[in-house]
């Protein structure tokens, strides 16, 4: 994973609809793929290259959660520079294609809706489109998620 | 993680509207929620058991996606024996409560929907909703995925 600086912290003041934030990079290798798998989505078409061939894939492909962790990793490397972090209470995803050896992620962030909390003033609910983009452009993952944002302190 | 034998695998054709699935168990300790958290969602409230405690999370929390890699790794085990394996194209994904250490993780899976395909006659659509709770019943995640099921070869 590559070492970002940590960037401005953004309240939910700070924000407007249709701003984006775009990450930085991860480059995933077979050894990665492998590796998550193995602990968490045993199946042959994301463990096993040869096997992979043979099925739905066509070849060796990561775990659809895998690429939901990237994805993470990247937002909280700075895709998403939210003060007081990303913490997601759901959200719909889709993988319109799938993460491949060699693959190198970016993700691209729009928020689309934002809705300050009647009963709790110090926070709202920010609706966050995170688009995760290989490098041939192909969209590896869509995530529509609904995420709690703080606001800005009173002074 | 648990180890389970090799269950049945079912067809599209086995399946039916209501019918229920149970997974197997896993048991998340800190450890394992702090090394998911560093690789993949480094926020203090994942990684660092003191800091947590000042946090949203009011202590250490698991990484949504973390409960998330531990749901498809409980159903790739046998809590959905599927012909073909668990191919999801996306889904809704929910977190009402916060995975913890110590918890005991288990899921509750109900076939709702089954669309065979028009285009393709060797699979279909099966939407599954995926409950993963702990020891107390709480509900830690909701999924609501589309999979790839296949059709029962013709003789």
């Amino acid at each position: 994973m590559s070492e970002m600086p940590a960037p401005a912290r953004l309240f939910l003041d700070d924000l407007h609809i249709g701003q984006t934030f775009i990450s930085g990079t991860h480059a995933i290798d077979e050894a990665q793929i492998k590796t998550f798998a193995v602990q968490f989505d045993p199946q042959p078409f994301h463990t096993d290259t040869e096997a992979a061939a043979e099925t739905f894939f066509r070849g060796l492909a990561a775990s659809g959660w895998h690429t939901a962790a990237i994805t993470m990793r990247l937002n909280v490397e700075g895709g998403l520079p939210f003060a007081g972090g990303i913490i997601g209470a759901g959200g719909e995803i889709n993988w319109p294609y799938p993460t491949r050896v060699g693959d190198i992620l970016h993700v691209e962030n729009e928020v689309v809706e934002i809705t300050p909390s009647r009963s709790r003033p110090d926070r709202g609910i920010v609706t966050v489109v995170s688009r995760t983009l290989n490098q041939r452009a192909d969209v590896v993952q869509t995530l529509k998620a609904k995420l709690v944002v703080l606001r800005r302190p009173m002074k």
